[in-house]
């Protein structure tokens, strides 16, 4: 499989790419920080500031917690949280859509083949045209 | 400004993004792989390892260095790669493309403003309904 992941930046802020996305959908996926943490092995203080940062870039909180604080309590992603995480899944995937061709391509030069399970037949080192048109 | 940009994972490959790129890019621009290191004010050594792993993604070298050695002569992108750097641009125009409204409504719930160069006027905390559509 080939993969095509985006990142925004914004003059100023933090930028916004795939490991926030995933935290925020592990967030509304496991209903905690800590679970959605642990699922993306780093540490409670990490995902904490992570989400933070994305708070800081979009003005107002994107997760709510519930009662029994921060740590104890569930939590859930506010509107505004779902409303960043669809927006960047959406731009993924019109990424992906717009470079249907460029990407076969591109992953064919690199050896993949997007065609069938089998390995491809052409030797590791040999120089591949698939990159070079 | 808004930026957007990609990067490409491969089965069992290392990806291909935006230092990748801009290295390739600097390589071509300034004929040395030493030169385009310290234009990215990294080590000679970070440079190399970077493009030994480009090379082994795409299976052929995507640099040639001219008699001298490989620290005391030029360097150019072999026809390989300035192809994987021209499709990886062409990428990113396609992506940045497909997502221009997407985009747009992204930053302006990151509180930029595409429009003029005036600071916009909502407050930073006050939830955006740009990013909530």
């Amino acid at each position: 499989m080939v993969h095509l992941t985006i990142r925004v930046d914004f003059d100023g802020k933090e930028g916004f790419g795939p490991g926030k996305a995933r935290l925020l959908e592990l967030v509304a996926v496991k209903g905690s920080i800590r679970r959605a943490a642990a699922a993306m092995e780093m540490s409670y203080r990490q995902a904490w500031l992570l989400l933070a940062a994305v708070e800081r870039t979009f003005g107002a909180p994107v997760i709510t917690t519930a009662t029994g604080g921060t740590k104890g309590g569930g939590a859930k992603l506010t509107e505004l949280g779902e409303a960043v995480l669809a927006r960047y899944r959406r731009m993924e995937r019109n990424a992906l859509q717009a470079n249907a061709t460029e990407i076969s391509a591109f992953a064919k030069g690199a050896g993949q083949d997007l065609s069938r399970k089998s390995a491809p037949k052409r030797t590791r080192r040999r120089l591949s045209p698939g990159a070079g048109s």
